[in-house]
Parts: C-alpha cells; sequence; structure tokens
C-alpha cells in the first residue's frame, strides 16, 4: 500500500512524499528560511520542527548535523505529511511554491568538478586529438577532477552574463581580448557533502553515504575558446569561473534508494580504494532544453565514474571534507548523439549546428538563450523522484569600459 | 624622526611599529580572538578596541568592513602603541607571543594558485619538455592560475603526513597506490582578499588596494608523483589538494609601500586589463630552510605578474570576490640555482641531490624533515618588515587500512 500525504500532489509532480527535497526559500518579505518541497508547496521546516538549524538561508547548520538527524528528520516530516492528526498545526506553515523565491540552497566550501561520463570525455578526446586514443591514458584508472570556483556557484534563474577574456584562434598571431564567442553549457548532476571529514583521513567509496547530503542538477557554463587558450598546463580557470548554476532543490540519498544501479563494467579493474560492494550508480533521465525545446537527454546511468567513486578519489590524499562541499559529475553524455551533455558536442564543435523549431541554428549559446535541465529518477512505491530543473538566460557581455 | 613604540621592540625583530600584521592568537585556557604583533607581543584588539569584530576566531568580519576601516583600525593601533598616556590600559592586552597559540588568521573562501615566476615557470619546462619552448604560448600573455583545494589551507605548524596516491612511472604499465615518492614544497607568497566584489564586475589593477587585505607566507605542499600521473587534461588536483601551510601573520599592504617595485619588463605588452601605472611588484627577500639549514633565497621582485595583475586576470570574466578568498603566486624562483623555490628545481629532477650539513642528501623531502620559509620587505624609515615564518614537518605516510 502506498502511503500519502494529505497534501495533495498532482499527479506527475517532481515532489510526491517519496522525494522530500531540501532548500532554501524566501516568503515575500520574511526572511528565508529551510523548507522541504511536497507537491506544490514549501513546507516551512523552522515553523513546524521549530528548530533553529532550518531558521537559516542555507542548509548547511542542519547538514552538520550528520546522517542520523537527516534520517529523523525525514521520518519526522513524513509522519507530518502523512497523520492527519498534524494537519492542523503543520497547513499553515505550507507555503505554495509559485509564491516563494528559491534561492541557493547551500554555502558551498569547495567545489570539485569530475570528468567522469566516458562518452563525453571520448567525443572531446575525438574532436580535439583525431590522432590519438580519445581518452587520455589516466582516465580509466582515476575519476579525473580538477577544483573550480566556489564562490561563483549560483542559483537557478541567475542571469548569467556573457564573460570576456582572452582567446586565441590557432591562426592568430596573439591573443585578442573579448566576449566569448563558444560559450557552452554543460549539464552536470552535483553532490552535496554535508558531514566533513578529518585531514589525513581518506574516506571509503563505503561511507558515501555517511557523508554526502544530497543530490541536485548542476550547469556548469563553459567559454570554450576562453578554456582553450589557458588551460594548458594547469586546467581550466577563467573559462569555467564565472557561473555555475544548480537547481534548488537538494534530493536526500534515502529518496533515491531506488534509482541506484551498476556502473557500467569498469575495465581495467580499478585499484582497491575505488571499488564499491554495491556500486552508487544512479539512473537519472536528464533532459537539456534550449528555449523550450528538449535538445539533449544524457543518461546519467551511463556515467563510468561512480559519485562514491569520485568521493573517495578525492579524499584518498588525505584531503578533509567540509560541510557545504560540492563536487559535480562533469558533463553527462549517452552514447547517441541526442544524449550529448555540451553544445561542443551536440554540433560536434560546428559540424553539425542544431536547427532549432524557429529555424535559428546554434553551435554555442546567444545572446538571450535559456538553457534548462531537469531529470527524474525511479522512486520507492513506483513513483518518479523529480529533481526541479536548473535554468538560466544568457545576458549580452559587459560593455568594456 | 622615527616614531616608536613604549613595547620594546628588540633589534632586528620581524614585527617593528611600522609593521603591525594581523592575526588570531589563542591564550592557555581563553578563546581565539584578533591579535597584532608588535615585538616580543600579540597586542589583543578585542581588549582594546572592544569592538565585536576582533572578539572572532578569524580575521574575516574584520577584513569585510574594507580599506577604510583597515586604515582607522590601523592608525588607531599605532596611536595606542606610541603614546603613553594609553599605556595604562593597552599594557594589560599585551601577550607574550610565545605564550599564546596562532591560528588560521583567516576562513579560506576560494584559494588560486598562480605560476607567476618566469623562472620557475622555465624551469620546469626545461626539466619536463627538453625539447619546447621552455615556457607555453600563453604564458607571457596572462597569469596562468588555477583553483586550489581551500578547505586544506592550514595553519603553520601543523605536521604534513605524507600523502598516498596513485602514481606510475613512464616505464610502468599501469599505475600502482602508495605514499608519495617525491613530495615537494613550493615556496610562494600569497594574497588575502578583504573586500570581496560583484559577480559580473571585473577588478581593475587600480583597484587592488581596494580588495586586498594583506600578505603572508605559503608552502603549497606537492606530491609530483601522484601529480604527473593525474593532472592531464584538467590540472593538479590529489597532487596539491593535502595541504597549503600559510603564515600566521596577514601583513597589511600599508606596510609594504616601501617595498613596492617594477615588474621585470613584460614583453610582449600584456592586453589593457593587465596594464598598472604603478606596478605592484614587491620587494620580498624570500628564504627557504631545510631542517634549519637555509637551502635557497628566492627574490619575489623577479615575480613575472604582479599579484594586481592576478587579481584583474581572476576577475576578468566577471567572476566575483569574497571576504576571504586567497591566491597565491606560485612558486617563486630566481635566476640563480640557489634561489629556486622548490626541491625539483633545487636538485633538478634529482640530477643534483641537495647535501645538507649533516651529509645526508635530499632530492624530495624524507619523513621528519622540517620546512620552514621565511621573508623580510623593506620596511617604512628605515626599519624591516618581517613576515614571520611559515613551518611545517613531514609525519610518515598513513597505514593503509
Amino acid at each position: 500500500m502506498t502511503v500519502t500525504s494529505w497534501v495533495p500532489v498532482p499527479e506527475g509532480s517532481d515532489f510526491p512524499l517519496a522525494n522530500l527535497p531540501y532548500g532554501v526559500f524566501e516568503p515575500a518579505g520574511e526572511p528565508a528560511r529551510v523548507g522541504v518541497a511536497i507537491g506544490e508547496h514549501v513546507l516551512d521546516l523552522a515553523a513546524v520542527l521549530g528548530d533553529e538549524v532550518f531558521a537559516q538561508p542555507s542548509l548547511n547548520a542542519f547538514m552538520a548535523q550528520g546522517k542520523q538527524s537527516w534520517q529523523q528528520t525525514r521520518a519526522r516530516i513524513t509522519e507530518m505529511l502523512t497523520e492527519e492528526s498534524h494537519r492542523g498545526t503543520v497547513e499553515p506553515a505550507l507555503h505554495r511554491r509559485d509564491e516563494v523565491r528559491l534561492l541557493l540552497p547551500f554555502e558551498v566550501a569547495d567545489y570539485v568538478d569530475f570528468y567522469a561520463s566516458e562518452q563525453h570525455a571520448s567525443n572531446i578526446g575525438r574532436m580535439f586529438r583525431p590522432d590519438s586514443p580519445p581518452l587520455m591514458p589516466n582516465w580509466k584508472h582515476l575519476p579525473v577532477g580538477y577544483h573550480g570556483r566556489a564562490g561563483t556557484v549560483v542559483a537557478s534563474e541567475t542571469p548569467i552574463v556573457r564573460p570576456s577574456g582572452q582567446r586565441k584562434p590557432p591562426q592568430a598571431e596573439a591573443p585578442a581580448f573579448g566576449p566569448s564567442q563558444r560559450l557552452d553549457i554543460e549539464a552536470e548532476v552535483g553532490f552535496v557533502v554535508g558531514a566533513g571529514s578529518e585531514l589525513g583521513t581518506p574516506v571509503s567509496t563505503e561511507d558515501f553515504a555517511e557523508h554526502v547530503f544530497g543530490v541536485c542538477l548542476v550547469n556548469d557554463w563553459s567559454a570554450r575558446d576562453i578554456q582553450a587558450w589557458e588551460y594548458v598546463p594547469l586546467g581550466p580557470f577563467l573559462g569555467k569561473s564565472f557561473a555555475t548554476s544548480v537547481s534548488p532543490w537538494i534530493v536526500p540519498l534515502d529518496a533515491l534508494q531506488q534509482a541506484r544501479v551498476p556502473t557500467p563494467d569498469q575495465d581495467p579493474q580499478p585499484l582497491p580504494y575505488l571499488r564499491e560492494d554495491r556500486p552508487w550508480g544512479l539512473d537519472l533521465a536528464m533532459e537539456v532544453s534550449l528555449n523550450d525545446e528538449v535538445v539533449a537527454r544524457p543518461p546519467f546511468e551511463a556515467l563510468y565514474w561512480s559519485p562514491a567513486q569520485q568521493l573517495a578519489h578525492m579524499t584518498v590524499n588525505g584531503a578533509s571534507l567540509r560541510t557545504g562541499d560540492f563536487y559535480a559529475s562533469g558533463t553527462v553524455s549517452g552514447s547517441e548523439t541526442d544524449q550529448r551533455g555540451s553544445l561542443i558536442e551536440l554540433s560536434w564543435n560546428g559540424e553539425n549546428p542544431l536547427t532549432l523549431k524557429d529555424g535559428s541554428q546554434r553551435v554555442f549559446l546567444a545572446d538571450g538563450d535559456t538553457v534548462t535541465i531537469r531529470a527524474t529518477a525511479p522512486g520507492a512505491d513506483g513513483t518518479r523522484i523529480g529533481f526541479g530543473e536548473v535554468t538560466g538566460t544568457i545576458l549580452p557581455a559587459r560593455e568594456e569600459s
């Protein structure tokens, strides 16, 4: 028997009772605080639980309490939303979701971006190193990753100003300065660390769920021309650091137990610290829209390295975790041409421009373009766990002063 | 006439009245708070200024107040330490420096590491790409940099556990896991951002002193073998992220006005956003000791890109700054063989091992080794501004579990 909430949840809602993702919301004229999405509503946790950790404009204080507290809180919320006896006290704490502002749900400590999709890494290799093997020699031995800029992780709906910078076409003698002409998206999935760890102590794949609080969607905007000129030998910097957008709802790992799937076969077998008894592959069906038109459906289940493997790798040198650490999968691409999570792959570096329904063509993003990423996963009792969406619109580059 | 303090300042002290660097100190059994170093003492600012921003275990709240507040506070402290009339109230707030614990002085927001020494970048190029030009094509057009791990920036004296990770010697078929065998130092200078900036608005070279609060010393510990295997194509990650040590005292820019020098000639001329009317080159004489024996004296004045150019570059794409953002110069090396700021350069990748006074040799760090970096700069009235020191001792790798 499926347990249902006394709060009406429309058919097909992203936020059934089995989901209960956490976010930070701001009712008009009131301070921002922590809430949980249910159907068309947001439940004000500060109001119904009376705990200080929810009366804050970030999830960090709650996340820092650790897994036992996360599970107790989830059980308590489920009880309040299902038992009619709570209705009288809980109903006044429900806000219509379309009447509140949703903010960046957590304060980002460190931000790491991985490169964990074999299809994405291979596509990039094939485009830019056509005479070499598509994957670098290290790629199947470790989840390649790098640190990004935490301070420019922004809430969904934040406008994205086209960045300017140095770029040098291969035939040019010297670099020129100006707005990026190759502005791209990267459709990714992000993992939010709740419970930190000690400096010097690696976190094993088995302890993934002790540390990771939940999952959201990420658009890691990328200026391919700035990146191409700057990235040798220390990696991407300004080509990525202008903005990274995240979805407002953090889906708890407990809502994703039915979405767990094996990762693809890993050959060669990874070193012991990267092995998982029961892998944390996740069956998330992603959907990338450009101006309300779906342009790609990347399958997260195709990801080569699981988020637990990413976490184990990130800490195997003794690097500590802090509450609010955030890491993303890297662009998610599948093996089909319409499953690629970036425009550079979808247009094959300009060889096959996308033609939109209005007849216009795209190789990279135009000013005014809006990109939205959504995803769903199988939930308990045949339900569907939705991630909401991360969206952003490109504004023209700043006038040079 | 040189103004002097009624607090005795020994000849040759790092901390004359012209310096007044800020730090966070913890007297035995009392809470940590903000202090200023003068001679052999630390002045408790919370006690003498009665302002909440100093009664905290980090400089961030004070730094966030901006340049006007930094200057007013410096003037007020100078007055208290010079006018005898204040002695009665101020003297009880002085702690002997050797009786307090010095902590990490600020909460690190984002950490960026540059690569701004031409001699260092050229040395690395000559060692690892002997058949190519030593500098990459982009190097003289922009200050190359990347994001490091903010959460593992640690206070001086924090023990450094030798990291383990994947490394693959060129002749090996597959990577092996184990303790780094090529553990190195990087002697750098760090810049602490006090006042943040708006997303989308670049910070010009002229506005450097509006945003940067002060300067400290950095040892960016590096596992060369881990880094060599992982860093293609996204840059250094675990080879650097296990620890970055910083000195406890943040020297205000106002103490360094006499240390300003031109940067080396920049040819080709940088793009307009990187130009400086009066460059922020700094005449810091650095000294690297291994087990109390000086092994290098890197000259910071040789740095190709100034810290103001680094800041302008870091934000030219619209990336915002936050209070606590931290960026370091990259390894500082001069043109002489004894001016190199890393062991890989000093030993020329093992070709010329260092022989220490005890007869032992080093190519990279051994367990038990202690590395200390110090620096001084010319100060007002012929004084010498000292930076104190950043030190750390290598502990053996963690036993594999």
